[in-house]
């Protein structure tokens, strides 16, 4: 098992990916076996070992990166040495298993989805997002990755959600919701009452349409969003979140109170647990984000990890075959 | 100035309107002559006596109502004398300038929109929610009238909510922002897209494509969503909330704790501030929580009163006319 890191992706890299690394390294959680890093090689190397590091990683050096304003797919042609596409080019011949990267998330997820390929059956990537309500540990997917998918991606999405629930998050037999804007068959528009019947047909288990407010009162546990829904959903929580951490701060001079609600909302901080995973390609591919700190390496690192030794992928394959999710393209639609 | 009240929809309905409607009239923030009570005339006359209210105000009997299940147009179709149905003919002859419903949403939606016609322009009524940011209150519209919206229906929306903005929320030249999933003009979906070309070439204070992270950051005052995006967000929110009182109720038994959080949520309810507005309308329509209590009655009638003695249907008409919204209908697309 070895994970490739892109120490060049983000805010703060590479110094804070660096740091993050060395902390991965030092507490035991990693061996140097496990990684490969891809970024500035003597300076990596120098950091880590003022860090106290004796035993280093293998260095892929490059010191071409993506920035975060930069425009994917036009970038990824220009640099055809970008930290992202290395780490990318690392899975794909096998020196990795999977891949850590900060930042541009456009440009990691075009890298990739170019670079690994789909697993067989799946037509489109979907970033799933783990967040924590009042059943555990939840995933929501898509968040962003396809922001207008076909009632197909959709049924995939619920597939692959599965496999991860079950088999990281440890859930038995994971609940799957489709999140729309009603609880009947009849609602949402006409990609969302597509996909309804098409989970309806299928051997998953699937709880029905889920609203909004039933995110974090554990109605199920995969929740399966049309990217562009996922993604605000995701950014909506955040916002808020930030919104009342700062608002309790400026409240009064009650510590106390302002670092619970941090702790409460940190739990929901996907942040915490290492950043988004891309699902559905041939590789692990966990995306931090962007103004990740050293702190937020150890969990994205533990992420691609117990997805790599899960199996998930090879799940979801298997899953697919038997959940029988109806014709294999649906009927072009206009 | 008069209001119509529906008395009979909701969970808690009628018995919890009606002191509602007691408190507003007791406490002088009403006075009879300024409501229109619709539902059960003896019960009604009875509690509110009960309560202390000596003059009443009219009352239109019915007993007939819509239930929250119901589907909304067979429902009107089949109960001609519904208590929504009956608030909707009293605006519509002039008998009240506004009506304030709960509990069935689509049955007060299409009711009142059947009922009482479009504004001169305007193509589709929206839900519009006002919350409470970094920046004072917030507009966020559509909330789910109008989950398939064209480009011209956000374009629409944008003027009604800077109507509403400007004349009731007091925001001296309200900021639009069009709720998207990135900040430059070439995100999200085609929809997206051309609303965000009409929004560019409009007179409007258009500041561009807006994240989910920024609602609550104050970087709009009227956040300008699709329907089922909008609806989305809303109940996401909502149940965020919910799920952090409660997350904090068992904490501890710090109360002031719990109290403090409520109140931060609470800023954010939606019910605190008399329900959801249908804009768009010849009328004001408010239209409440199915789960209100009698403390949600009072805010919402404010909010219906505010909203006709600012003339908020006039400055909508207007203002559309000044805007230069382009052709004044989309290009067919498929």
């Amino acid at each position: 098992m070895r994970v490739a890191v892109d120490l060049l992706g983000g805010d703060h890299a590479p110094r804070e990916i660096v740091l993050g690394v060395a902390e991965a390294l030092r507490s035991g959680a990693f061996v140097a076996e496990e990684l490969l890093l891809v970024g500035p090689s003597s300076s990596t190397e120098a950091l880590l070992r003022e860090e106290g590091i004796e035993t280093l990683p293998e260095i892929l050096h490059t010191e071409s990166v993506i920035a975060g304003h930069e425009k994917p797919v036009e970038a990824l042609r220009a640099k055809p040495d970008a930290s992202i596409s290395l780490c990318v080019g690392a899975v794909r011949n096998g020196a990795a298993d999977g891949l850590v990267a900060f930042g541009n998330t456009g440009a990691a997820v075009a890298a990739s989805t170019m670079g690994l390929g789909l697993l067989p059956g799946i037509r489109r990537p979907g970033i799933a997002v783990s967040m924590l309500g009042r059943n555990g540990r939840f995933l929501l997917l898509d968040a962003g990755a396809n922001p207008s998918p076909k009632p197909q991606h959709l049924f995939h999405y619920a597939v692959m959600g599965r496999a991860y629930a079950q088999n990281v998050l440890g859930k038995e037999n994971p609940r799957i919701g489709l999140l729309n804007i009603g609880g009947e068959a009849s609602k949402g528009n006409e990609v969302m009452k597509q996909a309804y019947t098409k989970l309806e047909e299928s051997t998953l288990p699937f709880v029905g349409n889920v609203e909004g407010n039933q995110l974090f009162s554990g109605a199920a546990d995969v929740f399966v969003a049309d990217g562009f829904v996922g993604n605000m959903v995701l950014k909506v929580v955040e916002g808020f979140a930030e919104y009342l951490v700062g608002v309790a701060g400026e409240a009064g001079d009650d510590s106390d109170l302002r670092n619970l609600l941090r702790k409460l909302l940190g739990a929901s901080d996907f942040s915490e647990v290492g950043g988004a995973l891309l699902l559905g390609l041939n590789g692990a591919v966990v995306i931090g984000h962007g103004r990740s700190r050293a702190n937020a390496v150890l969990p994205a690192l533990r992420a691609a990890r117990a997805e790599i030794e899960a199996e998930v992928n090879r799940h979801i394959v298997e899953d697919l075959a038997t959940a029988n999710p109806g014709p294999d393209e649906v009927a072009p639609t206009a």
